[in-house]
């Protein structure tokens, strides 16, 4: 199954995150991650969506019918910016903070609350970054990781309603 | 109607997240923001959501009794620390480039990506600060914004799982 990345722009009403998730769920798709917030326009709101499937061109034509979805388009590392944030809660002693803290700078994190055994990390990035970081951070000891899941634009001067060759769904 | 962060560990199954959607539209609640992605523990995911309502306490004990719920929390700002990450993309003529570049140094966000008339900026911070940055570029010219929703992390040494006063809903 290949990895996609979905940026839906939908009108701000309640129930349409709940239908868009119902459909994934119901084909039996696990999201990997999804972040939803609000746009330049106060009424939309823009879902991304990472979903391991075969057949995305079927799933997006169904997402695109549904009631109060505006558009859909599947974005690409070529063409588009990836970020996540990761907070991350790490184990320090005395002995290893400074360990911690060099790493840190290394990544260009940001450490967000200190306390007496634990440091809280902000981390920016595309998945290997957080990857690559979590992982050296494993050997400290990790309490906590909490992750806004992927959100993505497109690269360039166009929105993303105004790509030149749209892999919009249509019928 | 108040506004409320929860953040809801659950297992990571297909559906999981459309009940959790589906609890909250049904009521007529509209989620403000929402991410998801995944933990420390690979086979669990975090939700954190915000959403404005009046009877939290309810909702709550209803998400809690979901299939694949492990735990729900309310955070408030008290006791955690939230971040969000939003990429915007402003236009720019060369005229107003170094103004933008200026005002992107002050708030310590990023620029991703140049374009010919346009500058995509990434920002992190709580949602305070967000709002400060994305107003002082409506000036320039939003042409799009996506962000990835509030994500949240109790201060100090105690996971989530592990405060001693639990606002977890018992039935």
């Amino acid at each position: 199954m290949n990895r996609h990345v979905l940026s839906i722009l939908v009108e701000n009403q309640a129930g349409v995150l709940s239908r868009v998730t119902g459909l994934f769920s119901r084909r039996g798709f696990n999201i990997d991650s999804l972040s939803v917030g609000v746009t330049e326009e106060p009424d939309k709101s823009r879902i991304t969506i990472v979903v391991y499937c075969d057949n995305i061109d079927q799933i997006i034509k169904q997402v695109q019918k549904l009631v109060d979805v505006v558009r859909v388009v599947e974005l690409d590392a070529q063409r588009a910016v990836f970020r996540e944030i990761a907070l991350v809660k790490v184990n320090t002693k005395r002995e290893t903070r400074a360990d911690v803290i060099n790493i840190v700078d290394i990544f260009r994190a940001n450490i967000i609350d200190v306390a007496t055994e634990s440091l809280t990390i902000e981390i920016t990035g595309d998945e290997g970054k957080i990857k690559a970081f979590t992982e050296l951070m494993e050997s400290f000891g990790i309490k906590e990781i909490v992750r806004t899941g992927l959100t993505a634009l497109c690269r360039g001067n166009n929105p993303i309603k105004k790509i030149k060759k749209p892999i919009i769904a249509e019928d």
